[in-house]
């Protein structure tokens, strides 16, 4: 995946939502507890009722792992569906990782090669050491954390250092300087809307991906204010506001309806912009 | 597992060893690739030829993501075969996880229960409400990352903030105002010698999880020199150093051999001093 191929995508569905496979057992149908792999019966039926609505599909890892081996299992068959069914689709593997040199390329194995996901997020607190290795992989992404979307961002991401720059903004202009940087994307929360004016100064054209609409309180359209970039530039992720929309066997349905509505709102904004 | 527990079992071993359990197919004897669980194999031979030296082991998640379900399996044999064989070890998921709170509670649900591990070492980048879900896990450690052993530390964490403190004693600072802190042990690289005095006057109680003795040259007396605390307080850890010592049928002696000289070396130190 190429950024040039994303934007098509986007333009061609006048979307620029990812939506985000977070999937709890307590939370989806109970029907589908009889199934044999409930967690991969579950995101092809939501896959299949809103693949024309995004462009991105975002399951977080750690509801994979916390079913340990069956979850793994499970991530591994949702995402060999989407590159095989839906080859078109972005799709990120929200890991948070980080680690020295030679491990952060074993993460990097484990979701570019081992899983073939087109991006992964990565944690930017052990510097750039811990981030190149994930940009040494041709066509693949590194969406580091910048500005996340919970109230603990204030605690370190928000600090001023002695030039008066806050610690998100360091990360940001650092990893610019990074071997590969045309290969990032950022990470910065809906919740943080005020903050987009400062953030597209500094990196004008990275995509940036944008959790916290919906469930976390953020609203698309002051994101949209000063996010979006002349190469639309943004990829805005809602999970339980879509997946969770209905409980019964009309699951499908009910998820579609979410994503549709989201959907129009990022058309009408596309067509106000582009 | 608590902190008593654990310095008993110090005490009485009269180490303070952590064995990283970092497994590298292509690095390990050649004759365990015919075998059906290459990596539980070799894992299980390093632990049967080193248990009487070490208080700890630490599996790396990225060696194991790396090979996909199958590593994922072998991973669980291992915690598994180390709980029931030797339920006085100290075991680290070394995985450097760190999310929004709920999330961050399914991470601690993925090593705390489905696995049975002791502790997992998280990354501070999102903050308190990030940190908080692990510790509330009784009986568990969460080994938060402050200062670690690459040269990528320098571009966030000794940054200088406007009140003069560099980012990681920010990190040690806040975290002991986290909920159930006393749960908490931090990351300080070996390579960093010279700051665990100012690290002990922040934290003068909680245990430290060293890594970088050995391959990446850090040095255990210099480390020991201001890392030990009252109740000893260090885990040191070597990986490459120990468990790819040999690579004929013979890797479980020389590994032996390797763990021996340096709990040799502890066994001086803590003489010395307790």
């Amino acid at each position: 995946m190429n950024t040039q191929k994303l934007v098509n995508q986007i333009k061609q569905k006048k979307s620029f939502l990812c939506i985000g496979l977070d999937v709890d057992l307590e939370k989806i149908p109970v029907h589908l507890l009889q199934e044999e792999d409930p967690i991969f019966s579950f995101n092809k039926q939501i896959i299949d009722a809103t693949h024309d609505l995004c462009v991105a599909y975002k399951p977080n890892t750690a509801f994979y792992e916390a079913y340990g081996v069956k979850g793994w299992q499970a991530l591994e068959k949702t995402i060999d569906y989407l590159n095989n069914s839906y080859p078109d689709i972005f799709t990120i593997a929200d890991a948070k990782r980080g680690d020295i040199g030679n491990t952060s390329t074993r993460y990097a194995k484990a979701f570019f090669e081992q899983m073939n996901f087109d991006a992964i997020t990565v944690a930017p607190y052990m510097g750039q050491d811990s981030v190149e290795p994930f940009l040494a992989f041709e066509d693949k992404f590194t969406i580091l954390l910048a500005l996340t979307s919970n109230n603990g961002s204030s605690d370190f991401q928000t600090v001023k250092s002695g030039d008066n720059q806050q610690m998100y903004e360091r990360v940001l202009k650092q990893a610019l300087q990074y071997k590969n940087a045309e290969q990032l994307m950022f990470v910065i929360g809906a919740t943080k809307a005020t903050y987009f004016k400062t953030i597209r100064q500094l990196v004008p054209n990275h995509f940036l991906l944008v959790p916290g609409v919906g469930a976390q309180g953020g609203n698309l359209k002051e994101v949209c204010k000063y996010g979006l970039s002349q190469n639309i530039g943004l990829l805005v992720n809602s999970s339980r506001g879509i997946i969770y929309a209905g409980r019964d066997r009309n699951f499908g349905k009910q998820a579609r309806k979410q994503a549709f509505a989201l959907q129009n709102e990022m058309t009408e904004i596309l067509n106000q912009h582009f």
